[in-house]
């Protein structure tokens, strides 16, 4: 599925491209599923700088099978059963909305053996997303966590990570029905709320105290809430951030924010070795029972791509939206 | 030193008040001398919601003898040397600016054996601001600290503190003068450069990767300075924030802001004591000559408390600017 222009989903066409060729420390894989992430649609919207130039074969997320791999690498062979969060940006090798995808060994891992292909390619770039933001804020057993839209794909993820840290998880949720599936995620306080509602209830739950750690899941951009939501010299973690702030809220309460951005080991090619085993160590996660991905119902094949893309863009799944590119 | 008005230094006014009365928990002090901070002057202008009600008795940072402790008090006698930031808030038992100050004795340490009165009373503002802005970023041996604003009043503890973790150095200064002043503090590097140079001259030095951390000590506001400076998933601490900044650079780069505000234990009654804690670390680090205060050779008593805000105010002070409120 390519590119062709940047914009909406009428950018798309189908199209036959030849198989990617090797390259030293890279993998071809046989591509079963992928994931849209809203990272993949603001790269189709908004282009350079961080999208791939045009034509472009977009897709950050996959799993699938080894199909080769270059003479230089170890560690991967044909046949392996893998995932990652590889494509679809300026500086990756390939997308993953492709039957096959050229993808830096670096970023890749070994999918769990629990988890069906579709259900893995909804993982790679919210679990990185979310391990990253609670390492950098050292959540640790006893830390009270707030999860901002724990349903979202990042936050359903934040949710389970956290518990396993052993951390006392509170997370919002817009609907009944969501809220019913973060309590199933495990998390210990669900709050039903809806985006214009401010942090009141929640905090509330803290006699007014506020929490360690807030991980704005909802990537609103509202430094405000959060802020609002975080003890004194708590921290707050943040998936986005456009246009102007007030950072009065953050200062006056003197608190630590991290900004989690997640395409940058692709982007600038740094650090992608710790991609690859966080992903590595989320896969343990999974086979442990630990964790698991929150993935919507309704199905996509790969010549539905766009719709795929307007579902993540309405703000409505419930969890990761997958395409499936193979029948497995 | 009474301020019978928020605004200009107009409003101060010296008067006779009676000696503060003990209360549990504090202890009563004879100041010796006060050093003003740019916070002094951003309460005695701007007045609530940090400031003292009127009429008010400002100035945060002092060093004296105890005259008198309250019944509870283990661990200061009356005839000790002590200093602390303790006062000219709201929220706070009093203000230094006075011959008298009650304060919370867990914001209070024994001042070091080798300094002064007014060079102990130039430290504890700047020491704890700067100690914690280190200890949240974590900096440790080997890493690469730039200190923007290195001749300041924090800048120029910040320096010093992170030589003491180990740290490499690198600190801006505006003048050849500073610049010579901040290298005999221990810098291991200096450019001097103006408050509207970008950060390009600085980023250089580390061949374009930027620095593990960059303490913006300048109080600018301009957080895209530091976040032009910072590595890739580095780490920026910065001591004032006000109005609508733009986040997108710290983003870009998945930066940590940490976001240092000294006042909180006292605004707050939240973790006095580690106040009391760092500055008894402080003063065992003065003692083994390992940090020293840069004091403004400009001296003022305690009537020319709004000349010494004046100096403050106009950005051209050399460290810190002490006020002596008793000849010792």
């Amino acid at each position: 599925m390519v590119l062709i222009r940047y914009g909406d989903v009428s950018g798309f066409e189908l199209r036959d491209l030849p198989k990617p060729g090797l390259r030293p420390g890279h993998v071809r894989v046989r591509v079963f599923a992928t994931s849209v992430n809203p990272v993949d649609c603001k790269l189709r919207q908004h282009g350079p700088a961080a999208a791939p130039g045009l034509p472009a074969v977009l897709g950050a997320d996959f799993a699938g099978r080894v199909e080769a791999v270059a003479a230089d690498i170890r560690g991967f062979a044909p046949g392996d059963d893998v995932y990652g969060c590889a494509g679809g940006v300026r500086g990756a090798a390939g997308g993953a909305l492709a039957e096959y995808l050229l993808a830096d060994a670096r970023l890749v891992a070994h999918k769990s053996r629990t988890l069906r292909f579709r259900e893995s390619a909804a993982l790679p770039l919210v679990a990185i997303t979310a391990w990253e933001g609670l390492e950098r804020a050292g959540v640790r057993a006893g830390a009270s966590v707030l999860v901002r839209a724990g349903a979202g794909g990042v936050g359903h993820v934040v949710v389970q990570l956290a518990k396993s840290r052993g951390a006392h998880v509170t997370a919002t949720a817009s609907s009944a029905q969501r809220a019913a599936i973060v309590r199933g995620l495990g998390a210990d306080a669900v709050v039903q709320c809806s985006r214009d509602d401010g942090p009141d209830a929640v905090v509330r739950l803290t006699d007014g105290r506020g929490y360690d750690v807030v991980f704005d899941a909802s990537g609103s951009n509202d430094f405000g809430w959060a802020a609002g939501a975080a003890r004194l010299k708590g921290q707050v973690i943040a998936i986005a951030a456009r246009g102007q702030h007030d950072f009065a809220p953050l200062f006056s309460r003197g608190l630590t924010l991290h900004l989690v951005y997640v395409l940058i080991p692709m982007l600038h090619d740094a650090g992608r070795e710790k991609h690859g085993a966080i992903l590595a160590e989320v896969a343990s996660l999974v086979d442990a029972g630990r964790l698991r991905p929150l993935v919507d119902p309704r199905r996509f094949r790969l010549e539905q791509a766009g719709d795929a893309h307007r579902l993540v863009e309405s703000g409505t799944a419930t969890g990761k939206v997958v395409v499936d590119i193979a029948e497995l």
